[in-house]
């Protein structure tokens, strides 16, 4: 991942020292490096930082200090401002997810973005908010929207890194086996058709290509392997034995 | 929202009561009311868990507790674990994101799904994950993957929650004033233009067209309002004044 083309992540007079950790610890579950604190209340090295990192304490050692937002900001080109409520400004408003791509095609074309975070009880002021081009309002039950800062940091670098990351479509887990193919499954069938020779509701003319069907249907949608077909002859051989 | 057609989040073995309180939080972000513990560690309505809660105590007052997964999961018909690292086991591995189509298709069939949530230092134990019928695997930084509890509750359900309410697209925040038109725009240009007459730049016949164009470009793409425009008449007014 180029580290020069993430955004920054700026904390505006972050409270509390564990909750600095916490930030950094977010980022770093989601590839971001860059950390600018303005005017932190507590010390983002303090033991408590530091644990609540819980190793990410790395990305609080390189953190770089403002006592202001315009020295915070001076050399960013493109500027986020997050806010949990409105804040009628004219401004476009972005959901973190929506932000994505405007955020990227500004990285991508070279400019230093930042995203902005205010302190925990209050979040941004409006003033701090109008010096940012855009304002991201992350989408959560309006009765309870209030969010830990690093839970904010979280869901904002989350979108961001998905966007970073080729998208993991659904997959099945097969280690020393695969799939089975079509033929093995209806060779299976078959087995276990000619094991059920006895089975009365398969001898009953009307029933029986439903239940066959039934049973087709069972065995296709557990999407068997190789293995698990080989599990199923023993099993079957077994019951009949028995 | 229709409760009834939410999944459920099952906490098993959850180890810390400020780890709980957290959750309910998270949840209560996402719209999440059903919330099930598999003999938690330490007391899930103490006041530490309370106070972390922060007002979502409702939803750790109506938990439920069970003593082992089976109870917990008894009356469910469609079943996640989240894990952080692969498992190795057949079956399909989504992503938070990948997963809630499935998902909300079996909610809206009917099914009462549930979504599991390992112990904070050890995860889901590799039995309790081959009940499930299909994983969720949340994408974080390889590197550093770690999440708090709450931290990959909240991952799922703002996933989820994004589902249930309608996407919110860009928008420009609009109060008592609109985007001027284009007209407006137009005259407040040629308004421009006049007031800049002795401007000498203007008066180079090959510069003209060109920085006519940029001028234009400047007052096109800050998207100005009725108010705007006005306040902008009021600058050149008072500037060609003086």
């Amino acid at each position: 991942m180029n580290i020069s083309a993430q955004p920054y992540v700026i904390l505006v007079r972050p409270q509390l020292a564990e909750n600095m950790g916490m930030v950094a610890r977010a980022m770093m579950n989601c590839g971001l490096e860059n950390l600018r604190l303005v005017s932190p209340k507590e010390d983002y090295l303090s033991p408590k930082a530091l644990s609540a990192s819980s190793g990410a304490d790395e990305i609080l050692q390189k953190a770089k200090v403002y006592t202001g937002l315009s020295e915070a900001i001076a050399d960013l080109q493109y500027l986020y401002a997050t806010t949990a409520r409105p804040r009628n400004q004219i401004k476009e408003v972005y959901t973190a997810e929506s932000a994505m791509p405007g955020l990227n095609q500004h990285l991508n074309g070279g400019n230093a973005c930042g995203i902005l975070f205010g302190p925990e009880r209050t979040g941004l002021e409006n003033d701090e908010v109008s010096v940012a081009d855009a304002i991201i309002e992350i989408p959560l039950n309006p009765k309870h929207c209030s969010l830990n800062l690093s839970q904010a940091v979280l869901l904002v670098g989350y979108e961001w890194y998905k966007t970073q990351i080729q998208a993991v479509p659904h997959r099945l887990v097969t280690n020393a086996t695969q799939l089975a193919n079509k033929e093995q499954l209806l060779n299976f069938l078959s087995f276990l058709e000619s094991e059920l020779s006895d089975f009365k509701n398969l001898q009953d003319k009307e029933k029986r290509p439903t239940l066959l069907r039934n049973i087709h249907n069972i065995f296709t949608r557990s999407q068997l392997t190789e293995q698990d077909l080989n599990t199923l002859y023993g099993i079957i051989k077994y019951l009949h034995r028995k």
